[in-house]
């Protein structure tokens, strides 16, 4: 079952396909049938929102729900109506932004995905490489911030609503420590990893501007 | 030189701080002076699409050009205009969509990321680990679709403006060709991985709807 079929949801309905898995589509936009049509889809179209569509579409007896719609509060309307109405559904949830996150965990929606964060990490590791940084040292350096950042949004996301200054200092902390920390991990992998070209890296940190 | 500190521009420029490299950031909205300011940034206000703004900031200086602006338009027109006036610059450039795609590519734009691909392909990920796939066959197949669908939107983008029909048929044809390319790449690597749970896998196919 998958909710959208923007950008995000077609990719994640040809990738379940090409597994042989056929999902089922809702979504509000009747100029997206063909192409659902071309690719062999079960589509259902109006306001994921309303129940009865849901029941329609066959949520009892789905296993997984992919959030996959760009409105904000619709995403967040359609998840508190899945988690009261289907509570054995998993649901796997596109997010917009942070506050979207947040809102979403607080619902207890387990897996939130943001939607431009993987790209950027992948944007940043060839930002780096054209900056002479190694293949091997650009990915780990997206893999390190990338497994700080995630817990430190999982951490911000149980104080959110808490007070608006008591939030804003744990973000700049969680910020601080990320640099910290990933200072810290290279360190140590310096000592592990004695075919890293260190010496390049220096150089580059010395020289460059990225600018 | 990061142009836009939105959602991407922000977490780019936090990957290259926490590796020791501070970027100068274009950004139009005034609003985002207190973030960059607190993240110790460079920042130049102002449309980034005027050519002074980007002498200005240094742009004959830089090396790497990053292009994270999330309006396609705009994101054209700068790529155009530094194309044009600082050729040396690498150009890594976050697009919307497929159209965005193609035309940063025409002009001669090397590294065009979607902005929304690879959560997408994450998402799907999670959907195929929540239907009983095993994490290593989840991943491989993602793998497999990305470079197969990485491979056709470059041939896409060699034909795109050539004739809507030529077009779209060779789209359709694209799209089947890397369902097609999976399923046998999934036999080659059944014969070569003894350990991948392939009955496990069977089952799954059989019983699951996804939906």
């Amino acid at each position: 079952m998958i909710a959208g079929f923007g950008r995000v949801g077609q990719i994640v309905a040809r990738l379940l396909r090409a597994r042989g898995l056929a999902a089922t589509v809702l979504d509000l936009d009747p100029s997206t049938i063909d192409l659902m049509r071309r690719i062999g889809l079960k589509a259902y179209y109006g306001d994921a929102t309303r129940l009865e569509l849901l029941h329609a579409a066959g949520c009892a007896k789905a296993k997984v729900f992919v959030l996959a719609i760009d409105d904000v509060e619709k995403s967040i309307e359609l998840a508190e109506l899945v988690r009261r109405n289907f509570p054995h559904l998993k649901i796997i949830a596109r997010v917009r932004n942070r506050p979207h996150y947040y809102r979403l965990r607080k619902l207890g929606v387990e897996t939130v995905i943001r939607e431009t964060f993987a790209s950027s990490l992948e944007m940043g590791v060839e930002a780096l490489r054209a900056l002479g940084f190694g293949a091997h040292t650009a990915l780990r350096s997206a893999r390190n911030f990338r497994a700080h950042d995630e817990a430190a949004i999982e951490r911000l996301a149980a104080i959110a609503g808490k007070g608006d200054d008591a939030f804003f200092a744990e973000a700049r902390r969680a910020y601080e420590e990320i640099e910290r920390l990933m200072v810290e991990g290279d360190h140590a992998d310096a000592r592990d990893a004695g075919w890293d070209d260190s010496t390049l890296r220096e150089e580059v940190l010395r020289r460059s501007k990225v600018s």
